[in-house]
Order: C-alpha cells, then structure tokens, then sequence
C-alpha cells in the first residue's frame, strides 16, 4: 500500500491546475461574530460540478498512460464522483464508463448523460453496482477510477488545501468533512507534512460516524445504516484513506442533523452560495464546539454544492 | 448638477477598497454553452450585505466631513441600501437613521437593526417615507444619503465595474440591471472614460420599463405600478442617473418574468450561488436575444443575493 506525500500532491496540482477553477476562500463578518472564530471558506461548491472530486477525478485522468487513455475510465457512483469522472474524461477527450443504480435521481442521471459518459443502469444495491462495475471493466478495459480510495485521487483531493493555504497564510486549523476520506487524506499527507502546525479536524455526523469509531477503537469500523441528511458522507472509509485518517488526523468531531442544517442555512443566508449538506458539517462542529475554535484563524473546505432546490430542508 | 467622471470612480475606489470585499468574478462552461457567450459574472451578490449598495453606501460616509461625520447618515428604504448605509456607518463608527415602512419585512427590519441603526417606521407611502425622513434629519442634522440619485453613491458603484476590468481583461460588453440607475450610471462613468470600447447595456423588467421608455423617447418618464418579481428594479430614475444614462448607455433591453426566474434558476443550480430576482435580469437578456452576444466576452454584474429562502418562485 503506498501512500502519498506532499510531493505527489504538488504534482498533482501542476497536472490538473488548467483544468479546475481555482476557487475563491469567502469569509463572513456575521458567522465570524456568531462563532467568535475567524473562518475562511475554501468554496469547492463553486468547483467544476459543483464538488472537490472534481479535483480527484482530473488527476486520475490526467495521470493515465496513452494506452490507458485509449480505454477510458469507469467507475460506480450515484453523485458528484460520478459528474466529475465524465466532465473530467470529456476534457480530455476520453471514454467515461459509469455504472449507476436505476433508482438514482433523474438529475444526476441527467448530468452524468450531459458530461457524454456511457451510463450502464444496474440495481441499487452495492453487489449489483460492483457485478455491474467489473463486467463494463472487462468489457472495455478501462481503468477504474475510485471515488475516494485510490492513490491519485487523494493527491487531486489534497491540492484544495494547496490551493487554500497559497490565498491564505496562518491558519492555526484546517477542517473537512469525513465520508469516504478522500478529502481529508488528501488535505492530511499535504498539511501535515508542509504545515505540520497546522491542526487537521474531520467532521461528521453523529448518524455516520464510523469513521469516528474507527480512529477511537483504532480498527476499521463500516458504516453500516447510516442516517445523515449528509448524503455525500454515507459512506465507509477505504483502506488507505483509513491507515491516512489513523496516523496523522489531530481530531474527529461528530455533530448533530439540526446542528448540520443550521448550519447550511446560515451559510446560505449570509454568505449567498449554495452548499450541500455535507459541506455545512465542518460548521456545525464549530457552532457545537466554539471553545476549540475561539479566536482561531480556521480554514473550512466546503466540499460541494449539489442539492435539489425543490427539496430543502428549510 | 455635477456629473462623476472617472477619477471620481478611481478616487472612491481608494477610499472604499479596504472596507468593501473584492468580490470574485464567477464563470460557468454549462451556462457558456447554454448561451453561446463568454460570460463573466461579477459577483456583488457575495459583497457585504449581500448587494453592490454595500459600495455606494460606503463612497457616501467616508467623504462625510468630520462634523457632518458626528451627526450621521440618513436615509428612508426597505431594501438592500439600508442594510448598506447601517453597515457602512456602523463600520466608521457613526450614527445611522433609517425610515422603514412598518409593513417591512420581518427579516429586513431585523438586519437593519442587527447593524446597530436607529429606525423610525412609517407608513408605507412615498409621502409619508419622505416626510417621516424629512423630521428625521431636522432633528438629527444627520447627511442624507440617497439610494442612487446622488454623486458620491453613482462613485461607489461604479467601483464594481472598475473592479471588473482588472480581475477580466479584453471584454466586449458589461451587463448591469437598471433600477434607480445608480450601478449602472457608475459603469458607463467609469467604463465609457477608460475602456470607450466596451459596450455598457442596462436590463430591466418589460413590467418596470421606465428606464427603456425614457431612453427611447428621450424624456424623464417615472415607474408607475411597477409590476415584477424583480423588487430591487421597482423604483424611477433620478435626475443624475437620467442624465448618465441618457446620454452614455449603448442599449437597454427589457425582459419577461418567465425568463427571470429561468435566469435566476440557472445560476442557483449550476453556478452554485444564490442571486435575487434583480440579479438574473441581465442573463434573461442573453438568453432572449443570444445572437446579439453570440462569440462575446460579457461582463455581468449580478447585483445582489437577499432572498427569502422560505419564498422561492421555483
């Protein structure tokens, strides 16, 4: 198993920095008052469809042999992953193959089609969607690209702390949430090796906290019935990103589904972009927490933008 | 009456620049395709308060002179320019007197409050507002700092446009709406001075077309029975942005509702941003009349992101 360093994450950034938007880091005065902690949001909703993994995606592409490319990249996902590997594949002029369950939302399936990725349907559950997966590997020969357990994944995922600690200097913490952990692991093998003061909290919620009962019971612990109105954080934690999270996280703090969705609404309100659930959980372990962050400089990826307007939990 | 020139932008550039954010300027490849053109979205939505008012506002109270400084600012809105004008004055530390007709919004009265102004309401009349202001500064001795139609406020916002052509060079066209007139009485001040070859294009509501009947029959016509969701784009012009106007703008279009909250809808859900009705209208002309910006560099400045997330029009 070999795990990335700060190096792979630099050259990650120099592959994909003409393909991803650098994304501006908004501050807000009132949040600032209401929290007692000066917060800088590193805004990777407003990411190439509207999500950090696009950032992973790209330098998955883009790191692929000329034979590799000639095949094309396939993966099993139902939300951003998805979107980002078929954006990411079309500029570059590469098949997509992407194995989605039939009961995913008509929108995500739209986007994905509109990206010019080849959708393969299968039923919703995590053997079919694996079945389904390797038969269109076998078919095609392309190269599966995972949404979060893959060495140049993580090292696409870490060049948002890159880029954050280039807009903004001093921050005395760094905070993402934790789903699979690609982000954080990303963010951890950058900071900690180039910023090692630099304290790294993941976040989640209280109803998907295996990664949190991992890193305590210092084994790996699935998630199993996860309840979170955080759908990007339903999932497990892989092998790499678990040995990652493991030895170097400095914290992981759990919060609550009303904290999550004060939090989301605040942003919206006062700083006027859109986020995601699992992007406001970062947050809500500050507004849960504000001793911790009291008067520190706190740098807060928010991960994604993807939500269904006509659904909101407010 | 005395007309702003662009070292007057420049000049309110310098004095607001550490108070205001400079907002990020946003782009997205569906919307570009969508439409055709090359649009650069310069966010105001994302400046203090929420609104470009934040930038005329601020102009306003610091070229106050230091006894008129300790008597204060004063104004009658139930909009974005009273939350600018409490924010701006309580940012210099002088008083602020605000006129709000009782039938404000909850939302809006509590924000102004929030920034520590004093509010007197009044009833919902032209009349009385401007009555109940008049006591107001009679009393107080406070400066009166009017929405748009005043030298100092047409300086700020002109400083978004300004703002603009540095962060995008070699644009063709600069998109603003047109209310009051003070946005884009600023760029056409600034822009038709030092870049003569952008084309300057104001966008309002066909239910709110005073702006458009003025220009095109040449004569002060005022907005009676404005009818659109676009509240920030309800008001008459002044003398000064008349003049501005009249004499500087390349075109003005008009635009459906429908296409509006289409507009509106389409920067929600792929820029990840959230915009006000006012906000969408200069988009809606892209998207009514592409063949007029079909291969251009557009600059569009979305002027502001207060909404009232339990009343939607999608």
């Amino acid at each position: 198993m070999k795990l990335p360093n700060a190096k792979d994450i630099e050259a990650a950034y120099k592959r994909i920095r003409s393909f991803v938007h650098q994304t501006p880091v908004l501050s807000s005065e009132s949040i600032n008052t209401i929290t007692g902690a000066q917060l800088f949001f590193k805004c990777e909703n407003l990411q190439k469809v509207g999500a950090f993994k696009f950032r992973g995606a790209s330098n998955a592409v883009l790191s692929l042999s000329e034979e590799q490319r000639l095949k094309g990249v396939a993966t099993h996902s139902s939300g951003n992953h998805a979107a980002a590997l078929a954006l990411a594949a079309r500029q570059n002029g590469i098949p997509a193959y992407i194995v989605m369950p039939d009961n995913a939302p008509t929108i995500k399936k739209k986007a994905v089609a509109g990206y010019g990725a080849h959708i393969t349907f299968c039923k919703p559950t995590l053997a079919d969607r694996e079945a389904t997966l390797e038969k269109v590997i076998e078919q095609t020969g392309a190269t599966l690209v995972h949404p979060y357990n893959q060495f140049e994944v993580i090292c696409g995922q870490g060049t948002a702390s890159l880029e954050l600690t280039k807009q903004i200097s001093d921050l005395d913490i760094i905070m993402t949430p934790v789903g699979g952990g690609g982000l954080v692991s990303g963010t951890l093998t950058y900071i900690k090796e180039r910023f090692p003061q630099i304290e790294v909290i993941a976040v989640e919620p209280k109803g998907a906290d295996d990664a949190y009962q991992s890193w305590k019971q210092g084994r790996f612990i699935p998630c199993t019935h996860p309840e979170t109105i955080a759908d990007g954080l339903r999932t497990s934690l892989g092998t790499l990103t678990y040995e990652i999270i493991r030895s170097k996280i400095d914290g992981i703090y759990t919060v609550n589904e009303e904290s999550i969705v004060k939090a989301m609404r605040l942003v919206w309100e006062r700083m006027k972009i859109i986020i995601e659930p699992s992007s406001a959980v970062p947050l809500a372990a500050v507004m849960e927490n504000p001793e911790h962050f009291k008067g520190k400089k706190v740098g807060i990826i928010l991960s994604g933008g993807n939500v269904d307007l006509g659904h909101l939990p407010f």
